[in-house]
């Protein structure tokens, strides 16, 4: 029996007192003097109990899938808001709570973190939160936002030498990246249906176009919601590679980009299966997340991908066992290594 | 026998005096007195006729597709160069070569409209433009700009009243818009291999967002590019609507928009057969466009696509003639008529 390890989850249904603070510290912006502290946030064990057991940890069981990478709700990332020292604070909070969840269930939940990112600010700025997430907190990967401000698109390329510290951290540590936008700002951009696809597709063409991973050979991302539009449009970006004389797509990206099983619906899943290599496929869900509700076509939830990749007839036992469990211990080594540990 | 009509051709390949005389015009923008006319541009016919026969037309008849709804270069089209006058001037000359191709290929290529946008310019000033290649030049539908910007993504979305004087004409002159966006000018999105797709899937989920086809119950869209990721993330959407509380896409949307075959492997046009009911499928290849390159899997050109929708198991012989034909004539109820009055 494969472990059903879900590698993309987000804290979406933390407790009321959480949104309320940020609104507060948001509010603060403009009257420095109202600013919350951190310590000002109360949140009690049994709070973050209640909010997991009747929501992530339920479905979960129900579901069949035995752990979550957890990380904090992406649209509320928001870092657009604010400056670098409200990021700051805010990915703290953020990030100690998935912490918290992780030591209440253990087993269940191992936290990914999100970065204090901010526009226009140096990521070298994400480091000490970075750092602290891994070593203290035990994060297994990060949430790496290319566009931190919301919908603008105002950063440089993925491959740009602007991220170079990141990624020379997450060598060091040998974490993968999720590559995740937060809410947009841009009224153009619906944030889960537009935004979150055009991320991983505007993502998936920066590394086409450039040649990061001769810099950084085992650096590793994920990208999700089963990699935007890149999968539907394989002979496109086949193509393009070859118009820039990249190399073929599986040399040139493959040992170092994944995807998860983010789509919510079988024919997608069975696209993904058809062009994808099963080492690059990660299952998750994003449960509970962008679609909350009960498919009238199959009488399931739409995010239950559990029974997509099921019901995929192109898959073996075998390829299961690595979309469920292999791929996900090798990519996020420091969760393989957890739960070797844990003698699992 | 259907007529095989490819609904997605650009004149990517027009003499480079055209180029030249952009460039010139672009060149203006700094020094006005050196703006160059429109009657500054001589192209022949044969030169004219030379850039079709060597590479459109001769791709066509090897490929087997009767006819090409033609429109100017989309990349090209830049609309964030300059102001309304800029676009106006360039937009004439674009709209007028492809007119002259109509006209010295009859039978083979019939015009489609680009529109002289510029970004915070009122569309309504697009119209005299308009008119003219329909009632004049013949054109039986136009390319709608989402993003005049080229990538900034600062005008409202396609439900916004902003845009009704266009649909306004549309309904008039019953023809479809192609939403087409232009160059980036933004670093981030590769032009074919992220801007084009992420148009294509915004447009859409601003589709999904509206109710814009209660306003106008005759109008069609038609998204390019295989309709950028929706059909892959078709569940997302069916579930995004949902949580709108839209009705089903089918009656939401399914009777006004429609999606071309530009999807440029067996798997994604299988995808796309998969889901979207064929009523709403136009065969289209945007050749000679974004791909210009041989396949190594097939040994075809990547933009072949009829060679897709022949493999593809799922569609009868009626399926294909009306992704061939009938869908067309039907979304391009003008090219229906000038078919008709020819005999076809």
């Amino acid at each position: 029996m494969s472990l059903i390890i879900d590698c993309h989850g987000h804290y979406t249904t933390a407790p009321k007192a959480m949104e309320t603070w940020r609104n507060a510290q948001v509010a603060a912006i403009k009257n420095p003097d109202q600013m919350p502290k951190q310590s000002d946030l109360k949140i009690s064990d049994d709070d973050l109990r209640e909010s997991i057991e009747i929501n992530q940890l339920k479905n979960m069981k129900e579901r069949g899938s035995d752990m979550t990478l957890f990380s904090p709700r992406a649209a509320f990332m928001a870092h657009h808001i604010g400056d670098f020292q409200i990021s700051s604070a805010w990915s703290a909070i953020c990030n100690e709570l998935c912490y918290r969840v992780s030591k209440l269930f253990p087993g269940h939940f191992y936290p990914v973190a999100m970065l204090p990112q901010s526009p226009g600010v140096d990521p070298v700025t994400c480091i000490p939160e970075l750092e602290k997430c891994i070593t203290e907190y035990g994060a297994v990967g990060i949430n790496l936002n290319p566009d931190p401000s919301g919908g603008h698109w105002t950063s440089p390329s993925l491959t740009d030498r602007h991220w170079y510290p990141i990624y020379e951290k997450m060598v060091e540590y040998d974490i993968p990246a999720m590559i995740h936008v937060s809410t947009s700002c841009n009224a153009c951009f619906h944030t889960t249906g537009a935004h979150y696809i055009n991320a991983d597709t505007t993502a998936f063409m920066q590394l086409v176009e450039g040649n990061l991973f001769k810099d950084f050979p085992t650096l590793k991302f994920l990208i999700p919601h089963g990699g935007g539009a890149a999968p539907y449009h394989w002979g496109r970006y086949r193509g393009l590679a070859h118009m820039l004389n990249k190399p073929q797509l599986e040399e040139h990206l493959l040992n170092n980009v994944f995807f998860d099983t983010c789509v919510y619906h079988q024919p997608g899943i069975d696209l993904l299966n058809t062009v994808i290599p099963v080492k690059n496929v990660l299952f998750a869900s994003e449960m509970i997340g962008a679609v909350r509700a009960i498919d009238p076509q199959t009488g399931h939830q739409f995010d239950d991908t559990k029974r997509y990749i099921e019901a995929c007839k192109l898959l073996s036992a075998e390829d299961r066992h690595q979309i469920y469990e292999a791929n996900a211990r090798r990519v996020f080594s420091r969760l393989d290594a957890r739960l070797k540990k844990e003698g699992r």
